[in-house]
């Protein structure tokens, strides 16, 4: 029995241990072995909670953590203090892997175990570890990424007819939008998720400053109106350049013929091109409880796997990158075109 | 450095050669580690390589092997000896999976060294590895996959409104479909595919033999004109479900709003359903020198990185399923409607 801690029983947390209880029997199968969640830290009053990080760290029996909180304090704290002795940690909290990621994944192999963040980036969808264990052969040149599902949503509804205001409010009453909307619609969080990418294909560190960012405030319902004229969607992509060394997040204009056209709704969409392998594409729920949980879960499997054992995102000695601008839109149109 | 053999110098072997070579720096990057190609087995008389297995298997040096040949035999024979000596053995054989995978994972496993096939199943797609590390732990419930990249460049041209003669004769000359192309169009290459998904998914061993098949040379362009007036298109599946223990091949109607509509041309795409993840979808090159060549070489790193420990595709310790019929078409089309 491998025990396992959870660190913040949130929304991605509770479904950490929903995920570990209903398949026990997979879970047993795909690892050899059981998982037990043993601890839980939480900073409020429930029942059965830890409140003190030290109380898990140093219980010998601990040999992976899921930090599930978010944000940058106190996680980064803890997670630095779990891999200092020795504990991997598992996370889907994107700003700190942005922010201070080389640093955790270079604690961790210091320390032999292992700082995995699949759940970062596109929810459910196995893209990291496609990228680092099936492509890791590969040059990528370019990723093309539809990576929050609250904007593909909103454009989505978009499409359908509504306009911001209207979709923007049925995806808030929908649970798919915060009420301060911002960070998702001003295309911060995707400027997060490429830059994860970018970095783990390039060699180099992307950060979130470095990437050149505009939302999708200003799209207007004529806007889908001269696109489908065009026979074209328009989707909010985060994109990763490797032979103009850029990244950027913009809406484009997707024609009907590219596989990216039909990621609607909630649903994420990554597109990959390799020196060998060509074209790739990755599908699926970019965030909800159970799909991001099942990531993290993914993440603690290998790293129970691994015990003693460093396994990283090859995030490990990345130099800053030094970043182009985006090249001018000379598409003709208001948006770049998706090539 | 990891020194490495080649058996069968075809498309796919050829292809391990050239992606060896020309991304040696990003192999090395990912394994840490040279990959060099020691040995190349043909029946050929071409210079360099070599003719006796045994110069291979005894070379003590030789650590991991590509069988690139196709078919049963001696594939066969030269995979088991392989094994055997504790030589792990990475392959696009379908065929061969289909037939003794099972056997073979089983040797393979009892000499700590491991039998891999990714490049069976979807080219160039990271599908059996995602399955196994980032699902391994999920219900799986359905898969249904575009697996046969000559299939649906016809069906495609035949939605452009071709006639099927036209498109096939068309396919043959661009060299995706074989003078024979009865594997392909009848549906049976498909079978070997979606029998080998069954098979790592269900804990059961599907066989090729146990797929309900039907190929797509009944289709007419009036079938098309119908689909569309429907808002659909005419797909050829490989169907497993889980709750009815059933795996068939047939041509499928895919409304507009799947994202399997999407898929054309000689590209595959594979659709998954777990319990906790929900829907995924991969995309990629089904076929082709360097995309299956590609796969095959992120096995060979798999091995390199594991010498002496046994990777598998659960393909151990399978019993045979026991498969149900399909339920009867209801759905009011000539055709299955994908849900």
């Amino acid at each position: 029995m491998i025990n396992i801690a959870i660190l913040g029983l949130g929304t991605v947390g509770g479904g950490v241990a929903e995920v570990v209880e209903k398949n026990q029997n997979e879970i047993k199968k795909s690892l050899g072995d059981n998982l037990h969640v043993k601890y839980i830290l939480d900073i409020r009053d429930i029942p059965g909670v830890v409140k003190d990080i030290n109380v898990i760290v140093n219980d010998p029996d601990v040999k992976v953590i899921c930090e599930t909180m978010g944000g940058k304090e106190p996680a980064y704290t803890y997670t630095h203090l779990a891999l200092e002795h020795g504990i991997s940690v598992c996370t889907s909290n994107k700003e700190l892997v942005d922010a201070h990621g080389v640093e955790l994944s270079e604690i961790a192999r210091a320390h032999n175990c292992s700082y995995l963040f699949e759940a970062s980036v596109g929810g459910g969808i196995p893209i990291l570890r496609s990228l680092r264990e099936s492509c890791g052969h590969e040059k990528i040149s370019y990723i093309a990424g539809i990576l929050n599902g609250t904007c593909n949503y909103i454009l989505t509804n978009m499409k359908a007819g509504k306009d911001f205001n209207t979709a923007l409010k049925e995806a808030q009453e929908k649970g798919f939008a915060e009420r301060n909307p911002a960070a998702d619609v001003e295309g911060h969080d995707t400027a997060r998720k490429i830059a994860i990418l970018a970095s783990l294909v390039s060699g180099k560190k992307f950060s979130y400053e470095q990437v050149n960012c505009e939302g999708i405030t200003k799209i207007t319902q004529d806007d889908f109106v001269e696109a489908e004229r065009n026979k074209m969607s328009i989707k909010l992509l985060g994109v990763y350049d490797a032979e103009n060394n850029s990244v950027n997040v913009a809406p484009y204009l997707i024609p009907e013929n590219h596989i990216l056209y039909g990621v609607n709704d909630v649903f994420n969409g990554i597109f990959v091109k390799g020196n060998q392998i060509d074209n790739l594409m990755f599908y699926g729920r970019g965030a909800g409880k159970l799909p991001t949980a099942s990531a993290v879960v993914s993440d603690v499997i290998e790293c129970a796997k691994n015990i003693g054992r460093n396994v990283n995102n090859n995030f490990v000695d990345l130099p800053l990158a030094e970043v182009n601008k985006i090249p001018e839109n000379n598409s003709g149109f208001k948006f770049r075109v998706l090539n």
